[in-house]
């Protein structure tokens, strides 16, 4: 559905600059950009690519000035070039109908437009909200509850009593649900500590491809609203996530971790079980937080295990100079020792 | 189906001491508990809190005394607690028939009380033991053979010749029997190398949700009796893990990597490929294992390259100090100098 | 389809020595070894344990000599055995026909000798290349390309636009082309940057059981001929992966990151976005790269963050004398002090 360069000034609050009526038809990188397009610059030093791109409008920020070219200045320009995407070029439907192959439990209640592609299973008293989109070969276990326009991509298993809220979008081969990682130790080897809970995610939540939740032991896991996961993330029995959490590949957290609000968290990052994350920690790539260890609000750490930043980076240059001061250690031995 | 607190007391074979006639009807936890849940408390600080919820009957180790409760005594609260936890509340069955669009080869054998969910697929010659069920999507792949009192939760793919022996549990989305990961290097690029061996699961292993375990090159990738696999953890080809080993998250295991018995492994484990790891050694979260290094009976390693764990915490504190010794050096040196 | 000794030795244009008519029927490792069956050995030391098994013939390097053992002599018994194994066994088809459970939309198109497992999903206007065969539940969302001789084993997911060259091999439970993790953060959260890019897999690419693979956010995602992938690898939006690297399991390739040419890189390895790495590169395992690092042509780098190897040999055994130098620090000042 394209636009002109005026009616997207307008959509996303920008003043526009040059050609309002220059034809915007779709997005791209200021690299790949054709006519007919429009592209965002974050930086100024961006600017002289942009301009020499055949884009066809460029969102910039405010007081930005060029020649030659229609621009669009706004406050956030990556975040209204994100606006105008959606608008342009609206995700296409995963899935449209009910796929007759999609097997429907008596028991389970589905909301009108609900959609869901072949080869589907929904299980009994499953209840699924309107506009909810499923994709092929997902399975939606017993008791079940989705929120309104969600999407869960193919091959997306829910077990038993999970419940998603609303705009919750799922990746392929992700699996929530799954029992928690809890045995008791016997002399005759391991027996099963009941995994009995639930999982809850909150509205707005992304979960990535291949991700792992496992359901509470006795009570729940949750994830808060808002909070995006990437790939491959694996989340622990009666973990719980607070809002607006965003969480790197591959990352794991072990069960009982509590994580607060707006928390960053690095890729491959690994959670010992009963730790404590406060609001708005930073926690960089690979760091590793030991077992019932508490990061304070605010903090940035890194490593294994995870310390200040700060701190990390204070020493970390002397790692190399290892050999040197050892050197310089037996040099003055020996020079005490040759008095 | 509820117990009275006698029943239980009898079946955990433990000591009633209050209402032998209180009516059991779940479990909980002491934070969660509602009248007719049973509990548990692992020490005696927990005591109160237990005492104070509205549960109506508390597991506890031996001596411990209280009014007002009733108390089952034992000595070990908790595996009495997964034991009257299964009792009371059994798991409900993943499938119960074999769905009319479960494909099943002719010249698979299935025995009596195999279940399968919807969309499963079993290919030729596979044999699985009676009261097996598979859930919905799962693929069992030529020659299989799979024991007595499994499950496989939705959405499991088996390759062909894969073994599991009886009571195995296999979380959705795991993958058994994917080719290893091997390949001859040439002028012209890399040569796959055959990967034609089996898996063998023993009995009374669980595996993950996402795990992926790759068979063996020429012979055989083994995890051994009442192994427990967390989710998302990868096993190399002809890896061998002994009985009773635990693995957290994430853990990566290479080829031809052998593991001992009742082995404990952190979450994000690396295991370079030919290393070895003996008895009862205890491996902490995001440790990683050199190619070949031998891991002797008994230590507690951490860290990467792993070393171990008594090691690490001598040296550790030192790694913050490194500035403050510089300076001492600088001092010394400099003193040493103005004489 | 057994072969002799000699006939063996001709197609790997290997020397024979022996029994040039001995019957091959199989491959197997030394320690497994049955009459019939063809060994190779990598190293002299392994030849008196291959001169000792029951194998029919044994592939050794040039100039090796044994009594009483047909061997075939080649540059590379390694190489040959894996060409010698192809042969004698070749992979049984995954699928050999397209099974009624398949369904395949009106507007794809399918080339000659596409087989397709059951519950397999061909979403519209997907292209599939001849004797191509995709296993039981994968899904190929719309307008993909696959290309000629390519296997994807069961429960793979192709999301819509991705393309896939020839002789790709994609193990089961993989993802390809889900969004990518980008967001613009904004007062009120988190909201979703455009993931409309494209996939694109080079020929001869293998892609582990597990690994997860993010579209391009407006360009692509790219994979390189001949690369290989391990077990649940992920690879995030806009990563350009040149030809033939290796890329062992768990490791995670942030946003935007390119690799060169024959870069090996080791299990658990994590790079930061935007951090480019050039041609021949070795990375140990579970390195870590910061963002937007260089890594040298050719660079042997290990370590969080990764430094050249040589360079952390000679600072890590200084880690464990750090209390000893402190103490000799210590009796230092204390000498001066007391003077």
């Amino acid at each position: 559905m394209p636009k002109t360069a005026g009616e997207l000034a307008a959509y996303v609050g920008g003043e526009l600059v040059g050609d309002a009526r220059a034809n915007i038809r779709g997005v791209a990188s200021a690299e790949n950009a054709k006519p007919g397009d429009l592209i965002y610059i974050e930086s100024d030093k961006l600017l002289p690519a942009a301009l020499a791109s055949p884009a066809s409008a460029v969102l910039v920020g405010k007081g930005v000035f060029a020649r030659d070219k229609t621009l669009i200045r706004v406050a956030n320009p990556k975040l209204a070039f994100a606006r105008a995407a959606a608008l342009l070029l609206p995700e296409p439907p995963l899935v449209t109908d009910r796929h007759p192959t999609a097997l429907i439990h008596p028991t389970a209640r589905l909301e009108e437009s609900v959609a869901l592609g072949p080869y589907v299973v929904i299980e009994e008293n499953a209840r699924i909200g309107r506009h909810t989109r499923i994709g092929a070969g997902c399975v939606v276990g017993a008791n079940c509850e989705i929120g309104e326009d969600c999407v869960l991509f193919p091959r997306v298993t829910l077990y038993r009593n999970v419940h998603l809220g609303h705009r919750v979008r799922v990746h392929s081969g992700a699996v929530i649900g799954s029992d928690g990682f809890g045995y008791v130790r016997t002399e005759a080897g391991y027996e099963k500590f009941p995994q009995r809970g639930t999982v809850v995610i909150e509205d707005d939540v992304e979960i990535g491809a291949g991700c792992t939740i496992d359901r509470g032991a006795l009570d729940e896991t949750r994830i808060g609203r808002g909070s995006k996961l990437d790939n491959l993330v694996h989340v622990g029995h009666n973990v719980r996530i607070g809002p607006d959490c965003v969480i790197a590949a591959q990352t794991g957290i072990s069960g009982s971790v509590s994580i607060g609000a707006r928390v960053m968290i690095g890729g491959q990052v690994g959670f010992g079980d009963h730790c404590r994350v406060e609001d708005d920690v930073v926690l960089g790539g690979q760091a590793g937080i030991l077992p019932g260890k508490i990061i304070r609000r605010g903090q940035t750490v890194w490593g294994t295990p995870a310390r200040p930043l700060d701190e990390f980076k204070k020493t970390y240059p002397y790692w190399a100079r290892l050999p040197e001061l050892v050197a310089r250690l037996d040099a003055l031995e020996q020079k005490r020792a040759s008095k």
